[in-house]
């Protein structure tokens, strides 16, 4: 803001747009953080009784703020990022770690219940349509199968996957309602004050180079859509572009039990293409055009990811000592069906990101 | 043959070009059943020793006459059926069923053999390059697993793989066997011989009913066709055409023991496709065009019943009493890849099938 005054007779620059987008995403995070506060999503309850009550009011908007707080986190980090050489270094590099560790910290608890909702939506639709309740749309943290006669009325394999639900509902809520401490611990920490705090001096003042006066913000938007480019070429999209090439489950039994190698470059391309979107929101503010092209290849990819954590949690699942064989296999049918969602996601990539291209003139 | 001389003026008659196909199938037959004698099929050696000894000569040969026999039994069938009209209805309704009987008893062995295969490659796949030795090439019917020391230092996963291919192994070679002892059996009861002379008796006479010197092949060629058209119709070509669909794996966790319904209708084409292609045969004799369409459209479908039938046996393995979780994760993960197969080969159905649409004037 200061940098503007400097030269009252040029028109917005690099550093006005900037800093109005900037602004923006602060005072969007600071009245998500207030509404969060106010909501009891800083306590008021247990974890538990929390999840149980989403249809109360306030626990529903508790989760709203939540993912306006991981939202604007998410630009700002991404923005300081992308223009770094405008915004004073020491300032934006110290914050940037900060908030990756507060979005972090706030979308795992999301991811858990994302992941159970698909991983059991997953076992209902291989289930037949009769034979499995759904439970995505009202988790409960209790445990169990919440039909035990039903699943005992049919075969081995469909109590199985009875059996993989209730083991998966009990591990992922398990991991949910830590990740729910974990970000009510987060959020009332000095260092979530600290990171606060500096989102409050961002609303009012952001600190500017001399360079964003006369350096334009096309460039950096710029050099991140390359980035963006060069990874997508990197990417094996004429495999992925045959339908049923059987690439994602390959490795599907090997002994290692780190992510999948093979899903890293498309995670990367996730993250880029996430910059790049935040980049075109700085350029062109409230006016942003939607682009479907990249809305779709966005969507595959955040598909891809969630898909590529549901087959790993199935795995994991199977990990666990003592469990019957029919759960076993049952979780081993969820895997490869959630590999073969990668797989799919792929394939959804390739064709939106090819679409992009044959539509460029 | 004795109508051909009822109007010595006519060009070859339907009689004629019919009697010719059969009388070569039927001859072709007699050799393959000579050869299968001469090569030890009919017995000189173990089931055991049959299989293990796959290099040598004499079995090797033996495997090519017995298929040689299913061959020839299969176009003798599928012809009387084709052209029933125009054969005495008495004899030709008497001998399909046991020609049936003949090429299903004889082609159970090869199935089971091949089922193996597909099987422990697919293993190997998931498994990654190094992790799983594929005993594909060598099946042998000693149990367990090749070695034992390389699952040992590998993890869970992979040790279930292993142990999943021997069980797989174990298995579908006690069900080879089996099938083979029946094979010879069969080809030594009094109901084979029964076979062998009618087969006998149509290399030298074929038994035409008077239809056959007036009526043309060609409404009986196209009403099979039109057989196989009106199937085609039936099948869910639209969704079949939407790769990663994720319809062949629906139900693929419930109760059902039985073969997926769903593939029913796929299976009913294969074998109406068939006999379309033996018909075409009858016509064009040895100048039968090639059709690529139908040769890919036969393999789709092909590959479609060998990969729901692996399917199954996946499944039906993972049934077996007391075996470990990690055994039956890999049974499930295993299951899940062959009915993606079967999706696959429904896709590879319906791309060939309407190429064959739009390539026609």
């Amino acid at each position: 803001m200061a940098q503007r005054h400097l030269d009252p007779t040029a028109g917005p620059v690099a550093g006005d747009t900037l800093a109005a987008y900037l602004q923006a995403q602060a005072t969007e995070f600071l009245r998500a953080l207030r509404q969060h506060r106010e909501t009891g999503g800083m306590g008021g309850g247990t974890p538990a009784r929390a999840y149980s009550s989403v249809g109360e009011n306030g626990t529903e908007e508790a989760v709203d703020a939540a993912r306006a707080l991981r939202r604007s986190a998410r630009r700002i980090s991404g923005t300081l990022h992308t223009f770094r050489p405008l915004l004073d270094e020491g300032w934006s590099e110290g914050m940037r770690p900060e908030l990756a560790w507060l979005s972090g910290t706030l979308a795992r608890e999301h991811a858990y219940g994302a992941r159970l909702e698909r991983l059991l939506a997953a076992l209902h639709r291989l289930s037949g349509s009769s034979a499995f309740p759904s439970q995505a749309s009202d988790p409960d943290p209790s445990v169990g199968p919440r039909h035990p006669q039903l699943a005992q009325e049919k075969g081995n394999l469909t109590v199985g996957a009875a059996k993989a639900g209730a083991l998966l509902e009990r591990q992922l809520t398990l991991a949910r309602t830590r990740a729910h401490s974990a970000a009510l611990q987060a959020l009332g920490s000095s260092r979530f004050h600290a990171v606060a705090d500096n989102v409050a001096v961002l609303a009012s003042e952001v600190p500017l180079t001399p360079a964003a006066t006369t350096a334009g913000l096309e460039p950096l938007a710029a050099a991140a859509e390359e980035r963006l480019g060069d990874a997508v070429t990197g990417l094996p999209l004429i495999t992925a572009g045959h339908p049923y090439n059987a690439e994602a489950l390959v490795h599907g039994l090997s002994a290692d039990t780190a992510p999948q190698p093979q899903d890293a470059p498309w995670h990367q391309v996730r993250l880029l293409l996430r910059l790049h979107r935040y980049a075109r929101e700085v350029l062109y503010g409230d006016e942003t055009p939607v682009d479907v092209r990249l809305l779709s290849a966005g969507q595959a990819l955040n598909r891809h990811r969630d898909a590529a954590e549901a087959a790993a949690a199935a795995a994991s699942a199977a990990r666990t000592p003592r469990i019957a064989p029919a759960t076993a296999y049952a979780l081993g049918v969820l895997h490869a069906d959630q590999r073969h969602e990668v797989e799919a996601a792929r394939f959804a990539f390739q064709r939106a990101w090819l679409r992009e291209t044959v539509g460029t003139p």
